[in-house]
């Protein structure tokens, strides 16, 4: 990755010493991107560096080592799924959605921890800044992509599994009556299409596909298409 | 709400400053509020300073007893109907639809005094900040909860009774073919599911439930369910 | 534009330091335009003088003549179409979409010009600050208008015709089953109402009208109205 931000520097003098205070002084993604984190979750109330020494410290935990791998894999899935993608550093740098993950990651972490005050702002700020509004409690497997980010939602007791694709504006959510455990069970590798609404404790098997704007209302088998306000299974999902 | 926050207080040393600069010191809802507000409108353009002398000002004018009752009343309503929130406090410090509605309740207040570049600005920045575009004339009742926020756009014309909750991407909008009075008008309690537009100068009535993803394009009898795009009525809403 | 701002430095003493530095200090509105994108783009990785000196130097440069006349047309539109627009200035100052919008117009001529780390860095930003994605390969006409802006999302290879009118939360964007050229081709004088997705590599006609909460997959011919999930045409589209 430090290739090809030094070729953005030579590119853009202007940017030279931010890219060297983002990436190029580290010595592993992690690093750099808690730096990066800390930066944008940082205003007046709490600084960078404070948030630097909350977000290092649960990276130096126990499960400090678990975390770092999804982060690489998040990473990893966006060059390999979005075709605008110009490179990892630019993913880095610059994805609101993965950015916003990285911090749920942390965030959920810390809510295992019964760390809920920390947990809770960590959701707080990443919605502000990023316009993603993941509860710390929702459980998100690797290899995750959230693409554009902007208006997602995904609730207390959601959960999403491996390899999942997930567009902006994308809400795992409750219906309204219940309390308890009221959002969506998702398998592995799903795409969810900008827009969607899935709502209710229902489940989405493996490989299902959800066209943009669906509204989801009953669980679906695996491998299934579903598309329609309320939607309806309308095919079977290839790969 | 002190009691709550001494705890997390003492749960998380490193926010011990921000709690007290943003809660603890404070003897009053309103006096916190309005600190936290101006520390949330403030950029290098104009100062958390200036921000809270101008809001602290409407609440010094005789609308500021009325005001501070509808911060209190919007609190209540998210802790008697958000089965996630974890305490006042934690509302007051994280839910940016709780914090973007305050802002635009002082936003109207100032509309209605004819200072309306100033409410124009808190609009614009509430939507740059908690990404709700609240116009400052929308009239809104008390105990209104509007969850996760991002994407909100109530119009210039429109109203919202008491008691309602209105979910993110909701928008009470126009139809793009009238000027004038030209927004819809919301009764008491209704329900509003996520990204649910509801568009032109239509009314609905008490008590109405309407499904996420839906587009409202007519009138509403109260206490009907409505769903679908176009929405139709689709059933009696209970309690 | 001098003497709108002068009235209201004149109702506002609290915010006339605001409108000085804002633009009563500017002798053209593109000069006061890029100080005030400057301050907005603005973070402690790029401070707004660094960003003045990018995004000046691209206005210097023999596209910025072009530029120039794209930021009064666009603001032109605003005026003629916005019926809840108080002046020139209110949207100067106070319009996300507006500001987003000629942001993205600088990365697109820094894209075309190969500076490709700078223009994803700004795409970046204005997605974080006004919550619009906006990739800057996407190719953008004259007179158009973003309204509220929050959730919009324009692919890499979409395009917009001359005096279109996008409301927020619309997206141009993929299917998801294609790579390359894969996004929709709009005409000119088309209006796009609230939540509309528009998928694929599909072109819509001049003076088409999509209802808001569409999901358009097929292509348009001119001067149709188009609603529904999945869009179907209902009607002609009169002026």
């Amino acid at each position: 990755m430090c290739g090809e931000v030094q070729d953005m520097a030579a590119e853009e003098p202007a940017l030279r010493r931010y890219y060297r205070n983002t990436i190029l002084q580290y010595d592993s993604l992690d690093c750099a991107l808690v730096h990066h984190l800390s930066n944008k979750l940082a205003n007046d109330s709490v600084g960078s560096g404070e948030w630097y020494k909350l977000l290092e410290g649960v990276l130096r935990e126990p499960c400090g080592g678990k975390l770092v791998e999804l982060m690489r894999a998040d990473l990893q899935a966006i060059m390999t799924r979005d075709p605008a993608c110009e490179g990892a550093a630019h993913a880095l740098l610059n994805y609101k959605g993965y950015l916003g993950l990285q911090a749920s990651r942390v965030a959920h972490e810390l809510w295992l921890r019964k760390r809920r005050s920390l947990a809770l702002a960590i959701q707080s700020r990443v919605s502000e800044i990023f316009g993603m509004d993941i509860h710390p409690a929702c459980r998100i497997g690797r290899g995750v992509m959230i693409d554009h980010a902007t208006g997602v939602v995904f609730g207390e007791t959601a959960v999403i599994g491996d390899d999942c694709t997930i567009l902006h504006g994308v809400t795992l959510g409750g219906t309204g009556k219940d309390r308890g455990d009221r959002h969506p069970k998702l398998g592995c590798g799903i795409l969810i299409g900008a827009g969607a609404l899935i709502l209710g404790n229902i489940r989405i098997g493996d490989g299902c596909k959800i066209a943009a704007g669906s509204v989801v209302l009953m669980s679906l088998p695996a491998h299934t298409t579903a598309a329609g306000v309320p939607a309806k299974i309308v095919g079977r999902a290839m790969e």
